[in-house]
């Protein structure tokens, strides 16, 4: 169910309709509700789960709803937040990294307008950089034309609404009490193609706080439109302090080609922050900038931020599933899971597994191979093709120093023999090796010894056949399982492997 | 901090103190809090965490606190719990299984005199069992003889104290509204070596819901001490039924000898538990039982239980913790984590980085080999020294329609040859290889391919020197990437090396 704020409800019914045509949710998964939602909240249990962004006050209201706190309903929250971005001491306006974080500090206060959680709200810069900081932003703002966003040469559109308007001209007002207007913040401004009396216009707005650490309102007050505030530090240690005054935001950022410096900046910040970005050259071309949250990285910040956590990309659902911890014997768990468990009851075939389609192979289907004698003239001869004449394989005397006391197989030896054991030559279902897994030797093998191995269908991930596909293939994990005479593992390991499907 | 209940004080200090002496936490690092905390609450910050275990009334007065919604604080709660025992349909009295149902249910109301917030609140048995479930947790509980533990063949002991005393009676009292009195129940009851009327002292006690599903009781009042209910199932279905009924518990348990009527249960009551154990005489022997968390298994549950997650091993200090995704160019991420990042400007040295002590490898250097070009002889080679005929390799009919279009080289012989190519031979601080991770084969080497390796130092993992231990030695990670001679990346992986240290 996504529920929007009213003011922004009829852009949240075309993207919700977008959706919905795209086909990419099943049918009635998702639902819109514009407007109240009644009493919604007292019919939630303790299988369901909010999820909201918004104001702190707002979200502090519905996270301490009775039937909430009763049956301890999960509530991830998004709330206020006073993002920081840094620029480097290191940094001067010759330096292509005076242009990023000039660059930066514009887009985030113009692009949306501002109406963004994660925008730069204070650009914390060497006291000695101040003035061109300024002298930038404020050529830069210039030319961020405001009006209607279809006309050409427009680079800022309006707020969501007159309301947020005045919400922010208090927000300013506010912080105006202990900051310089640099930029903007008067109610005289021009808009192109669009009347300014009816569209909820507001003007990019640069504040300066001369002493940062004097006033609590830069560091607390978000004003939630094209607005920011720079603030000078002096060294290193104030730049951090400046950034944790925020007192928990989901995101900062720094400016720096100074590796050792950002190193510090990020580890004395990061307990305040969901995420940091380290913008330099080497990576300014690829990089998304402060802005952007993206699925594979948290998205949420302690303390004032809300203390949610979004995205991070499989952790992201966890926040809307229960976890549960299963114990049982091995034979069970793989009934349950649908996994083969180390350990489970082996199931035997006379048909050999690689002769096997996908859909044909059961989990904790298992091979036991013939067993073979490894020799001095195998370590030899592996030697002599790998290249490899490491001593514990080659040298009489120093193996007798070493860890294993005496000469022992290469370990890639064991390997490649278990494959000689296990696969089956002629053409089959199994088309490919792509790879292995948690490969431990964890016993050496020495002349005379004598492997065998077990490989056991783990676990089986269907794929979608492409267009560009040739068959249809699945993807089988199998757990391998070296033992020599002694029935002691030697080397245990996933391998994965491509396997046709039956069906098209 | 630690902070008991008041009644458990004296307890919880002689367990601080022993922690204190036994030198493994940090001086100063734990500090204990008996009675009142005062206005502790007011002064925390973002960067506090609060777990809490009680009862659900105080848990949700502590997780409104103002401050605590103000700053969202995280605070994990574990709270109360109805928990579950299910035993199978398939389970008879002649059955092995029969008796771990009941050895369980009667453990479980009698360790710690049944003050375990894992404890089995709900016994749940076929309804044709009922009755021989019944005569033999009254044999059993029999048994149990109540008085002080330091007298020879007493079982159970009392109660903390005497209000938890009375609050237990008040329990008991509301369930006997719709459940009968089994065994117990009584305030006549029988104590060794003890004065019934000094000591907190509760009769084991055990009742039965003739109707569970008719009335809410059972399944929500929880009384803290000897005290269990039994009641009954018709099929699968009602009882998973039965078990959700308590609307999120820490753990549940089924006894069966069944997997598929196992599967069955715990994924139908999975959502509603932290934890389910599936008991059967294939694990009995090892198994820890229903009522112990373990620290790799998550603790907590949702709805009632709290929603709080605790233990699950390395996520347990999760909770504790500030998680921050961090952006920026490969070489600022290693100088951040040190750890190396794929990309990184490598550090080259003329002295091979398996010549260097732990201590004196860098993370970042980088060794790249000669190169060596693969024939139609090292693939005739390595089958013949591996075993491994598979067509791919050797039958260039069947080769021409593969995957591959040619017979291609061993995915063995790529990380085989590789290895050949970095080990240096001699003697020398990397003493073995006793791993590998991630391997993914990415392109495939065909005959005429030249392939070279890239070897990085990836990560450093100190080992602490144990007595038994021959030298001090710490784990390097190294990133292996094998490439062609177009410079594309045919194989990548990472492999573990033990390298001494130069210290002792």
């Amino acid at each position: 169910m996504v529920k929007p704020a009213t003011v922004s409800s009829y852009l949240t019914e075309a993207m919700v309709r977008e959706i919905i045509d795209s086909g990419i949710m099943p049918e009635g998964s998702i639902q819109l509700i514009c407007g109240g939602v009644g009493d919604l909240f007292e019919h939630l249990t303790e299988q369901d789960v909010v999820t909201f962004t918004g104001s702190a006050t707002t979200g502090r209201m519905l996270k301490s709803h009775p039937n909430i706190l009763e049956n301890s309903i999960p509530f991830n929250m998004e709330a206020d937040s006073l993002n920081y971005s840094i620029l480097g001491a290191d940094v001067t306006p010759d330096t292509p990294e005076f242009n990023l974080f000039i660059k930066g500090v514009a887009q985030e206060m113009t692009v949306k307008a501002g109406q963004k959680c994660t925008a730069i709200r204070r650009a914390i810069v060497p006291r000695n950089q101040v003035d061109a900081v300024t002298a930038a932003l404020k050529a830069r703002l210039d030319k961020a034309v405001m009006g209607d966003p279809a006309v050409e040469g427009v680079r800022m559109g309006s707020l969501v609404g007159t309301d947020q308007c005045e919400d922010v001209w208090k927000s300013v007002e506010a912080l105006a009490q202990t900051c310089d207007v640099l930029h903007g913040g008067s109610r005289d401004f021009e808009v192109v193609g669009a009347d300014p009396e009816k569209g909820a216009f507001f003007p990019a707005t640069l504040l300066y706080c001369d002493d940062p650490f004097a006033s609590e309102v830069p560091h607390s007050v978000e004003a939630f439109g094209p607005v920011s505030t720079l603030m000078p530090y002096g060294d290193t240690e104030e730049a951090i302090e400046l950034a944790k005054l925020g007192r928990g935001s989901l995101v900062g950022s720094l400016v720096t080609a100074d590796d050792e410096e950002a190193a510090r900046i990020v580890l004395g910040t990061a307990a305040y922050h969901g995420r940091i970005l380290v913008l330099n050259s080497d990576c300014a071309a690829e990089s998304t900038g402060h802005g952007s949250p993206l699925a594979p990285l948290v998205h949420g910040g302690p303390g004032r931020a809300g203390g949610g956590e979004e995205l991070g990309g499989s952790r992201a659902i966890k926040h809307y599933m229960q976890r549960t911890a299963i114990q049982g014997s091995p034979t069970t768990l793989t009934a349950i899971t649908r996994q083969y468990t180390a350990g489970s009851k082996p199931i035997i075939d006379l048909v050999h597994p690689f002769r096997k389609y996908f859909e044909d192979l059961q989990i904790g289907e298992t091979l036991i191979t013939h067993r073979r004698t490894v020799t001095e003239a195998d370590i030899v001869n592996f030697g002599c093709i790998s290249g490899d004449h490491f001593y514990a394989h080659f040298d009489e005397i120093a193996a007798k120093d070493s860890l294993f006391g005496k000469r022992v197989a290469h370990g890639y030896f064991v390997i490649s023999a278990a494959a000689g054991m296990f696969v089956d030559p002629a053409p089959g279902p199994v088309l490919a090796n792509y790879g292995l897994e948690n490969l431990r030797f964890i016993e050496p093998v020495g002349i005379g010894d004598t492997i065998q191995v077990r490989l056991t269908a783990k676990q089986k991930i269907y794929k979608e056949k492409r267009p560009e596909d040739d068959k249809a293939t699945g993807v089988v994990v199998w757990d391998v399982e070296v033992t020599n005479q002694n029935d002691d593992p030697v080397a245990v390991y996933d391998i994965l492997t491509l396997v046709e499907r039956r069906e098209d």
